[in-house]
């Protein structure tokens, strides 16, 4: 009788556990994905340039009416579109640095005051841009007073700052969204 | 001769591939941590509350004056906190229902709802209000006509719909976040 030898049964190594860590870990540093109009694209230079450029010709209108210091609300649409612009203009030059160093504007400090100094200067722009809105259409419309009034500058002023706004908004959602989802 | 039994080695099972992989999965489903203000908590539900009553409060107060038809920027704060009014009760609603029947409101679909709702309706209350701020400096600073006009209404049912909207924005912020983290 021959003795049945001992079963050998090839037992795959198991894949390591960390395997499956690492490949999990590997996305935390990966996850900011280059998207265009992010800090540090040409996109994201792109929304920069025309964000100051458009409040830059919101201010110019404004300035153009001699009558504008008059109403609160107009004063505080120049003083808006003035950090507005600086802002911008000052992202903008960071933007252009990184692209002609190559260098990433990817990381979590860089996105979170980027995020935070976008919506401090949005809803002071969308907030300045509403109010002259409102008396722009009090003033042409409510009152019907446009032939004493430079209602074509006023408007063109508020158009501008939207314009800005909206320009400023893509800015804002993915600098957000890269915090949000790194933390 | 005895023979031999075959060997019975207690191989342990090794731990299940998909276990990793569970592990690494099961974030996705609990990621959402249960954040005190997020839709289904409590603090939610609170901050719903809060912005329905000052919503309320604002419409309760533009409607208490006979004149703001008169004012385009009066209608669209009117129009704005209705509209502010019913999404938040009706989120309130749904709160309060998740709360009785403990069922969770954390998932992607729901997240992504809310806070492109909150997201139109925040920019919406927000630039109504700072159009009828923007006015009723106008009447009361620089035209000084406060004695003609209900200056006291039109300032209260500014500074409720921004009082709603403060409260809006945590809520938004909370969503936003949780989208964010999840995608």
């Amino acid at each position: 009788m021959r003795p049945s030898r001992p079963a050998v049964h090839p037992v795959e190594a198991p894949p390591p556990q960390t395997q499956g860590e690492n490949a999990d870990a590997a996305p935390v540093g990966v996850r900011m994905k280059d998207t265009q109009g992010g800090p540090g694209t040409p996109g994201g230079l792109g929304l920069r340039l025309v964000q100051v450029f458009f409040a830059a010709a919101s201010l110019a209108a404004m300035a153009s009416t001699n009558d504008f210091p008059s109403v609160t609300a107009f004063c505080y649409l120049v003083a808006a579109v003035i950090l507005q612009c600086l802002w911008s203009l000052s992202l903008a030059i960071v933007d252009i640095y990184a692209l002609l160093v190559k260098c990433s504007l990817r990381n979590l400090r860089a996105a979170c005051i980027f995020s935070i100094g976008d919506l401090i200067t949005g809803t002071l722009t969308l907030g300045a841009a509403c109010a002259s809105a409102g008396i722009t259409v009090l003033i042409g419309n409510d009152l019907e007073m446009c032939a004493h009034n430079h209602c074509a500058s006023f408007m063109t002023a508020t158009a501008m700052a939207f314009i800005s706004w909206f320009a400023l908004a893509p800015s804002f959602v993915l600098n957000f969204w890269s915090v949000a989802s790194r933390l």
